[in-house]
């Protein structure tokens, strides 16, 4: 056999250098926290749980996201609370006491990356890290006024941080300004050169909006106005997204009897979908922590306790299908999207709850239909701050498919001209 | 409520800075190639078959993995052929032609990263980025007689790379020169600042050894005196490996009967969990890909269009036991192991096969036994080349568990020392 100079190796060849600019170290003088779920080298990684740091030894090395936030040039002045587990979403730390949120001493912060969320919130910080499994991050930057950015499932390593659910594990950041919230997230996620593209279509649900105690449209004139400054009109459809998922992802129907019955006002699909997701966070749950939960006994705050023994006795019932139905909402969310589009829903559907009220109960099946969207289909959404309503802070998100295809900055760009239209047209 | 200056936001308050040195970039002058597999922007990600590359458009972004390589100053020279889907482990491609073996031209280059193993082994680049789902990094390195890395499964980012099998897919890469593999490994895993930790112990399995058709004490051997050198033989424990799965992976039990009758020779427990592997394998790379085959219904090469459409046709039955089975294996080997332990096999069970000799048949069982192991429990392993016996190259293994806490550097500094003892034991 003659020898090819090139043995056969190659389907094309082209040479590809970087453009190397005598570039300012990206996250320069900028300070940050970091949730107390992330390792960091000599420091015992607490899972907001006093048994839990106790029975751990300190890490001894520091999870990469971390240390790409201080090889981008970042100072980070300390670990923050966090919900027991990850495995709360109010914020509320019965060991730890709870943070405060900032623009309402008496009321919930929002979890699990609480701590990280009130930090920037009251100006402690530049930005923080988070995760965000079934909401940790998009809830309390809703609840304490700030932008905060869930990337898409697996675009962000989660090594050195403890796992909740690997399913639906991201690590997440906040910032109270965009500019900020981009350049973390430029370096989280390698991606220096994107370019900017031009979204196709902002899709708006009005099913979703329909859920909000908030007046919907105080939210969609905002984005209307915004995306028709941007854009032109034109680039905003209207659509029904319950009876869409209905259609699209079969597999709901294995879901959808049982969690119909328990509350008003839902939108049965995406109950389903919520559901779903909650019985596959408690599986992997279990499959990562169940052990040490029987053998610690851990304390545990109220709530949380329930939740985790509940996670514990979790079988394997059913979980094959929410693998299924994870690639059927995938698929679904990517016709209806497309590469480009965005999806424009409530972060979540009220105000930050009073403390101690059983906030989390009060959360309930609407709230996790909304945060499922993206949980489930792993597509990233932004949280972005549209200024106080009733005296407290409102957002509304925006949903992408690829933060990579797309554009981190695509979405971004998108959420900084709402934030600024906002400003005009909500009270005080 | 008193407002605490800190908002109750912090759990520990500390000041962590990076130290700046004036470094190199970490690849500087180094040259590489990357497997069709991974996005490059402007370019259409081929994955190993024509109809795919027709059916696909130019990617829009390059890959994190390959932006990291660029950002450290690397210069990729091009993209090298892959198995067709990824879905084979012999590197034969009917429509490419197969990269040629550089130590034997009648010999497969192994697969399915075949030109990315050939690249570096022929010489013409000094690294190059690969996947392996279930094998492909670990199983052309081994034939083509150079290093190969799979790292711990979700320490680097697979965004922007075509998924096979999610459970399993990881982003590895290729050197002759282990201060090389060293080097990409500390960009590609975001450890810079990574120290040296010593291993606890090393555990040879008996039984591992006992299927390679290369007489197992020369292997063994080079890494007995390679450890004793580097710190003294007591760090060598021997151990029947089967045996110990068999007792503490419960869920194999699923999976042992039907395939123990079809093979001389297996470590039943281990067969067992190579069915598994390769069922959970079949049954994710349909939710990625089953709509796209049935619907273009590519050309695809022998071997391969009988995997994939019988992948086609997989239900979920005994997926859930999959699941458990890795959370299973997963704490038994770190049982074994400790976290600093390392445990030594034959990478592969006999040297390159014969090209167009049906090779992926007769490799069989016995061999994704082996490489099942790092597989289902996502340790990491390194391949480090030995040399060659009978003038062709043979390989031995270290697994050991996670990247990110023992160390890149724990595990490529014991390959070291084998592949220079090999040079002064193995034959010519």
């Amino acid at each position: 056999m003659a020898r090819d100079p090139d043995y056969g190796a190659f389907t094309e060849k082209f040479v590809l250098q970087p453009e190397f600019s005598p570039h300012e170290l990206p996250l320069k003088g900028l300070t940050f926290a970091v949730k107390d779920i992330f390792d960091v080298d000599g420091y015992v990684t607490g899972f907001g749980n006093p048994d839990w740091a106790r029975t751990h030894s300190s890490a001894t090395s520091t999870a990469p996201a971390v240390l790409a936030m201080l090889q981008g040039g970042a100072t980070s002045i300390g670990k923050t609370v966090m919900d027991e587990m990850a495995y709360s979403i109010t914020g509320e730390n019965k060991h730890y006491g709870t943070p405060m949120n900032p623009y309402a001493l008496d009321r919930v912060p929002g979890g699990s990356s609480s701590g990280s969320a009130v930090a920037v919130g009251a100006k402690l910080v530049d930005f923080s890290l988070g995760t965000d499994t079934g909401g940790s991050v998009r809830v309390p930057a809703s609840y304490c006024g700030i932008f905060g950015f869930r990337p898409s499932h697996g675009a962000v390593s989660t090594t050195g941080v403890i796992p909740m659910a690997q399913s639906f594990d991201t690590v997440g950041w906040f910032a109270r300004d965009p500019t900020i919230l981009n350049r973390v997230g430029r370096v989280l996620l390698q991606l220096p050169d994107m370019h900017l593209v031009k979204p196709s279509q902002f899709i708006i649900p009005e099913d979703c909006f329909q859920l909000s105690s908030i007046p919907s449209d105080r939210i969609t004139q905002i984005l209307v106005k915004s995306v028709e400054k941007l854009f032109g009109g034109h680039m905003i459809k209207h659509a029904i997204l319950g009876d869409y998922v209905k259609d699209k992802v079969p597999s709901l129907k294995h879901f959808i009897s049982e969690e119909n019955k328990d509350q008003e006002y839902t939108i049965p699909s995406l109950a389903a979908l919520s559901s779903a997701m909650r019985l596959l966070q408690r599986y992997e749950f279990k499959n990562n922590h169940g052990e040490w939960v029987t053998t610690v006994k851990p304390d545990l705050g109220p709530g949380i306790s329930e939740r985790v023994w509940e996670a514990v006795r979790t079988t394997a019932e059913k979980i094959d299908v929410c693998q299924s139905m994870k690639t059927e909402l995938r698929a679904a969310l990517t016709d209806l999207l497309g590469d480009y589009g965005i999806l424009v829903i409530p972060t979540v559907l009220g105000p930050p709850p009073k403390l101690q009220t059983d906030a989390m109960e009060s959360f309930g099946t609407r709230n996790f239909s909304l945060l499922s969207i993206a949980g489930v289909s792993g597509f990233c959404q932004v949280s972005v701050p549209l200024g106080l309503y009733n005296n407290l802070p409102v957002a509304v998100s925006l949903l992408a498919k690829h933060v990579v295809k797309l554009g981190l900055f695509l979405i971004i760009f998108c959420a900084i001209e709402p934030y600024k239209t906002a400003s005009r047209m909500m009270e005080p």
